[in-house]
């Protein structure tokens, strides 16, 4: 059989916009690895009423109902005892959990002390499951009632996230029968409708296995995802349909389940042992930023030099004085020189030169906002691409950057450069 | 009157568990700060019937239905569609939004290929607000239909955040009647804890202005927040509450409405007329990357070095070989020599140099991750510090690009810098 879940959030916190609700991320993703489909979250506050009214919502269209937060020990903390009211159940004072709450607090005295409230927590619906809470006080639970699954896990993003690792995933694990596995196809260089247009058939008419678009930062990422009886199963259903979109799309796919364009580059420079260095002007060491947040980028990145002024293009890149005297900073001959420059003084394979305008004002020349000069050089070769990029600063940077790393992927992989 | 709001975000990657709801946060502060409550969140997949059920719900409990998501230019994205019918209105093409549509795409045909689906976006509720998109091509709107307020934005972030504020908070500013006026206390040096140690009575006493903390990515910014009939009215309760704070928290307080870190470095080195540049090792890029996110660094920021590998250290910067080959690359010589080579390479009033172990590995050495030293020199002094950053190479690496823009911002300010 196939479940459908529904998740309800508890805290007026998250209603105010103090936090985020990443116990529904972190369940959801849980529910999607298990093939249990979720077609709502829901957001209520710490009010009994209104909670009862989002449970009465959920058991009219869902099996398993999940809830995190008002676990606590304070008097606006009532999932327990609504979700037992609303299911017919009594709440049970249980001595094992008491005992548990009184041995934590004994454990961490320095910092807080018990109350009687935290007794309270010790009351467990009749005939539930009890989820043991390892890092707070808070235990969760279980239950089956009127046909639905109904479980309470608690809302501290920590506490919430062990608890579905340790106690939640089995439980519902037993429920499900059907494995799911996914493919993420990172894409650069075309446009989510584009690309989409490519693929609407696809996208439309699949369902097992399913294509989706999901537009990131200037790139396309699609996500396949297959559902059946085992791992092999699913993996044979979604073979061909990647083969049929990569086949479809070409290089533009820089990779599968390789995360981003930054990771991919650092990993291809390792694997084929080649250094990189790079000379940026307007993206203000975004480049290297993005190369640098990779672990272990240090073996194939060498280094950058920002080169924010004019004369920092000279002096620290060598790039013509007369050159960028003659014909301003932001053209194709500079990127050339800046790239020459970084390959040199940092003594790497390839060298990357970056120049343009990010906007929102010029450079007091007529280049608009968004020019951008992207060049590759190594000792035999430059390649260099010239761009119009929108709409903002902010992604005129991000664009810049992103076209650098596709230009070192492609000459790393032997495709064409521009 | 008072207004009672739900929102709706529209979206089956977020029921994937592949996005967090940031956007349901977003719109929950303003209408937090505008003192409209919220008493559900919802999300749905884009999944037109389910849409509508969380309409019809949402239609029998709230006055101001907001939805995120749905907008965009693909088969699935359904949300204006289904909010029109739920509300009897008809979807009418608008010459406007496609002529803005097409524009958007004329400035940057070079990457993107627009497409017929993209002109679907131009087809607006009938007697609708529209909502310009200045970075997307999704225009969001506003319309009023049986007593309700039908609000709806973009799904990715940015592009609702940017609606939201350029829109969506005037169109609810209009229903409310009271003023409200808030102001962001920026402070560097402290954690939320302490923060909240020293202010506890005022957050917890104070309904008028209210004063709450939000911890940002290793700093801290409290909002003070007051309701009164006028603007005037409203100040002069914030006055009294904003001085109180300063004079608790001292010159940790880096700004009030002054946005970032580095907006206030840049700003102040403006006035100041003094010039940056930088040497970064394990930050590698990100300082520069945050000093060029603000429009017009060029003016104050000449550039840097990202000096990754040893060998640039000493031939880019020109930090003594002998130095770095006996006592190591990360120490406090070497900061400060980075930071002397930036400051005479680029000609700057004042050079930063930062060198450390952002993780997760060490570099060889018993110096473990975290472990970062910065320096701040100029023509006649240096200061450094040495610290011990925290938990992860991201925020090892954020924190240590703050700390130099805190030491920038003391110097220049004439503050203690260490």
């Amino acid at each position: 059989m196939s479940y459908i879940a529904e998740i309800i959030a508890v805290g007026t916190e998250l209603l105010l916009g103090g936090t985020v609700n990443t116990d529904a991320q972190d369940v959801s993703l849980l529910l999607s690895e298990l093939g249990i489909d979720v077609f709502f979250h829901t957001v209520v506050g710490d009010n009994p009423d209104r909670l009862k009214q989002a449970v009465e919502i959920a058991k009219s269209r869902a099996d398993i109902i999940i809830t995190t937060g008002g676990l606590g020990p304070t008097y606006d903390d009532l999932t327990k005892q609504t979700l037992a009211e609303a299911f017919g159940k009594k709440l049970i004072y249980n001595d094992a959990v008491a005992k548990q709450i009184r041995e934590f607090f004994n454990q961490r005295m320095h910092n807080t002390k018990m109350t009687e409230n935290n007794l309270r927590q010790a009351e467990m619906p009749e005939g539930c499951v009890i989820f043991d809470n390892g890092i707070g006080t808070a235990p969760g639970c279980a239950f089956e009632a009127e046909g639905k699954h109904v479980l309470m896990l608690p809302g501290p993003p920590r506490e919430c996230r062990a608890m579905l690792e340790a106690c939640a995933a089995p439980y519902l694990r037993k429920l499900s029968e059907s494995e799911i596995r996914s493919h993420n196809i990172h894409i650069f260089g075309l446009g989510e409708s584009a690309v989409e247009e490519k693929l609407r058939d696809l996208m439309e008419e699949m369902k097992n296995p399913s294509l989706a678009p999901y537009a990131k930062e200037g790139e396309v990422m699609l996500r396949l995802t297959a559902k059946a009886a085992s791992k092999r199963e699913a993996d044979e259903l979604m073979a061909p349909v990647l083969d049929e979109v990569r086949a479809r799309l070409g290089d533009i796919v820089y990779g599968v389940d390789t995360g981003s364009l930054e990771n991919t580059v650092v990993k291809l420079l390792r694997e084929h042992m080649l250094t990189l260095a790079v000379a940026e002007s307007y993206t203000g060491g975004l480049l290297s930023k993005r190369l640098t947040d990779i672990p272990g980028a240090s073996n194939v990145f060498l280094g950058g030099v920002v080169a924010y002024s004019t004369q920092s293009k000279t002096v620290l890149l060598g790039v013509d004085h007369e050159l960028v005297y003659m014909k301003g900073a932001v053209n194709r001959e500079v990127a050339l020189a800046m790239a020459d420059g970084a390959r040199k003084k940092f003594c790497s394979d390839i060298g990357i030169g970056l120049t343009g305008i990010a906007g929102p004002d010029g450079d007091g020349s007529d280049i608009e906002p968004g020019v951008v000069f992207v060049a590759l050089t190594t000792q035999t070769g430059s390649f260099f691409r010239s761009l119009k990029l929108f709409p903002d600063r902010e992604r005129i940077r991000t664009g810049g950057a992103s076209h650098a790393l596709d230009m070192v992927r492609r000459y790393v992989t032997g495709l064409p450069v521009v």
